[in-house]
């Protein structure tokens, strides 16, 4: 296969034909390199991993839904090594080309999805997000993104990171190919989903924002709201989203470090630097500040449920700014990352389903609007962004294919 | 050339023929991948050093003076990356064998250059020596090594790692060879120089070898013992090697990180997870203990140099054990790095020269005995080396080749 945007995994010779008949026939889908697939050694983005492991003896249960439901799965995409990162640059790989933005980085850590969706090298494609690696590279690569309810799809035959906030998810170019895979893997249908009545507007997480990112998205709230009928702005959270992410990232930390440590200690595999760091900083918190980071979590669940009644989504910017520029020096882009992940921890800490719409540009630059609702809310999440495309016109700014 | 040890750089083409005359005509030598050979990419023991680097302009001017002299430079030799570990172990181009003790790590950072010179591939080697990187595989392959006083030899067209510690050195089976490498490099003569009257025996350093180690090295210090004449047991320091230790640690993090962290962090390089690990830990000493750990170095240099008149050595463990296994976890061998590297502080703080002999063996694995005097007296630790072999046998364990 073609791919001038070095999406798909160079060593993967993974392809799995869709049943011959079924929703998603005539679909063709990529799979982030951390997902099984029978008989092929799943590479997570380091070559060492990729050595040192033997074929997966089974596909993981999402592959094999969407294949048993028609669609062929055409490759393994690049991902950031062992989905630690967010930009999606990977230094043994390469970074994937973000094709709506070039010379920016495609955001990741399921970067190569983003970018076959994006550079329409397949109809959709399945990634992972703990910290935001679905919605972070949908945002960058302008596409639609979402990470569905915490929980609600087993991370099954998946390589894991940190697996109270390990989450599969899924990018496409409209929200009803978006919408199409979720009946497939979650099992629900958006005719009957409930419509929102109120939209907040998160005061906290729009000041994170860039000002033109503000404004690119404005025109889509004013929109959202119109549709919702009721709209509030406010901030989601007593505390600020600094802090929220300090706990965040002593949480994923540990539990990467869980995840992954024992086989880093015995191997010494080779990491790009920046990668190792991440590892790194994730083994620095103490116990008891696990102990606080878990009782912030379980208080702000608490508190998010609260202002999620049924019938209110949020509205929020996925990323405070569109893609930086690709090869930037490690030290500017640890302070792009710090804002990025302190949008995404919203959903993180609280398991909710967060869902990224393409909504508009800064100088012809890609950025997202995303919807966040209560957990297990993902079809209003879905049928909301649908009714936004056709009622609206948000999202609408994707290639156009594959609207079906 | 044959290469059974993997010694040699794989990637480096870089040879050098002798003068057709010169004291050193007929004699091989390897150079560590640190060194310069114009026209040739100096590699670092690193991949991404070697692409991201021109080919050297100009020959290192320690490789041209043997080269002028009639020794061959018959290759690169491996080197833990960017000369930051102690064991020789490269993610990269694989841990060099231990010609004398199979299964074992060479020793690093100038790995390479001492499994060539142990296994014979080579008469001679030179390496670098900023934290034990000379001293620490000689005593684990069994041969000569020498580092010499810090600042006496131009630390020129090499690469750097932390200034105030980096030392060239070298290696051989014999310390014939050795000292006619000396010969040549500094310039000076063996035939006049001071005979100690006085050998210290370091408790202090002698405590941290482990039992079985400090046996195999007591019949040397017995024969040096009746040698020189006059014998004292005493520590060296009133303040413990583990502190020495720290501040050598603080000291060279900082200057390693001066040297390369503005390379890696433009370029986000591959390393092995523990030379990133190396490289965070280094960062982490602030100012205020960047000072405290300077204002010690130049208490100890003083203290040091009040107890080295001109006609004194010290004798020490090279290292606290024989090389451990090879292959082991990074947490294992962080517990195996600290006291080899405490022992080979003392020189790094003092910038005195250093001499390992191999003088011992733990149940057929070598260990060095070190010869330790005060700045200047290269030639004083030399001669006694000779005279140790010649007249004792002390170092009379090699291959029994090249003494000459």
């Amino acid at each position: 296969m073609r791919d001038p945007f070095n999406a798909f995994c160079p060593h993967s010779t993974a392809r799995l034909e869709g049943a011959k008949s079924g929703p998603l026939v005539g679909l063709t889908f990529a799979a982030k390199d951390l997902f099984d697939i029978a008989g092929h050694v799943t590479g997570g983005g380091n070559p060492d991993w990729l050595a040192l492991h033997p074929p997966a003896t089974k596909t993981a249960p999402v592959v094999q839904k969407l294949v048993d439901a028609g669609a062929a799965m055409v490759g393994k995409t690049n991902t950031d090594e062992l989905s630690r990162g967010i930009f999606g640059e990977n230094a043994h790989y390469g970074t994937p080309i973000n094709p709506k933005a070039p010379g920016r980085v495609p955001g990741g850590s399921s970067s190569g999805s983003a970018a076959a969706v994006a550079g329409e090298l397949v109809d959709f494609a399945l990634g992972t997000d703990t910290g935001g690696s679905v919605r972070v590279p949908a945002s960058f690569c302008g596409i639609y993104g979402i990470r569905p309810t915490h929980g609600r799809l087993a991370f099954e035959a998946v390589i894991p990171q940190a697996p109270s906030f390990d989450t599969i998810g899924w990018l496409a170019r409209t929200p009803h190919l978006l919408a199409r895979v979720a009946t497939i893997l979650l099992g629900i249908s958006m005719d009957d989903a409930p419509r929102p009545r109120r939209v907040i507007v998160a005061e906290d997480a729009f000041a994170i924002a860039e000002p033109a990112t503000r404004a690119a998205l404005a025109p889509a709230i004013d929109g959202l709201t119109k549709l919702i009928g009721r709209s509030e702005a406010r901030e989601l959270s007593s505390t600020p989203l600094a802090e929220w992410l300090r706990h965040q990232s002593a949480l994923q930390g540990r539990e990467a470090w869980t995840t992954f440590g024992e086989w880093i200690d015995t191997h010494n595999p080779r990491f790009g630097f920046e990668v190792a760091d991440n590892f790194l900083r994730g083994t620095r918190a103490d116990d008891a500040a696990l102990n606080t980071a878990s009782e912030f979590r379980a208080e702000a669940r608490r508190q998010l449920a609260l202002l999620l009644d049924p019938e209110t989504v949020i509205c929020l910017p996925t990323t405070p700014f569109p893609a930086p520029l690709a090869g930037q020096p490690r030290s500017v882009m640890w302070q792009r990352r710090v804002p990025v992940i302190t949008l995404t921890c919203i959903a993180g800490m609280t398991g909710t389903p967060q869902l990224s719409v393409p909504a508009g540009d800064v100088d012809g630059l890609p950025v997202g609007l995303s919807l966040l609702a209560r957990r297990g809310a993902d079809d209003m999440l879905l049928a909301l962004a649908l009714t936004a495309y056709s009622e609206l016109g948000i999202g609408d700014r994707s290639s156009g294919a594959n609207i079906s």
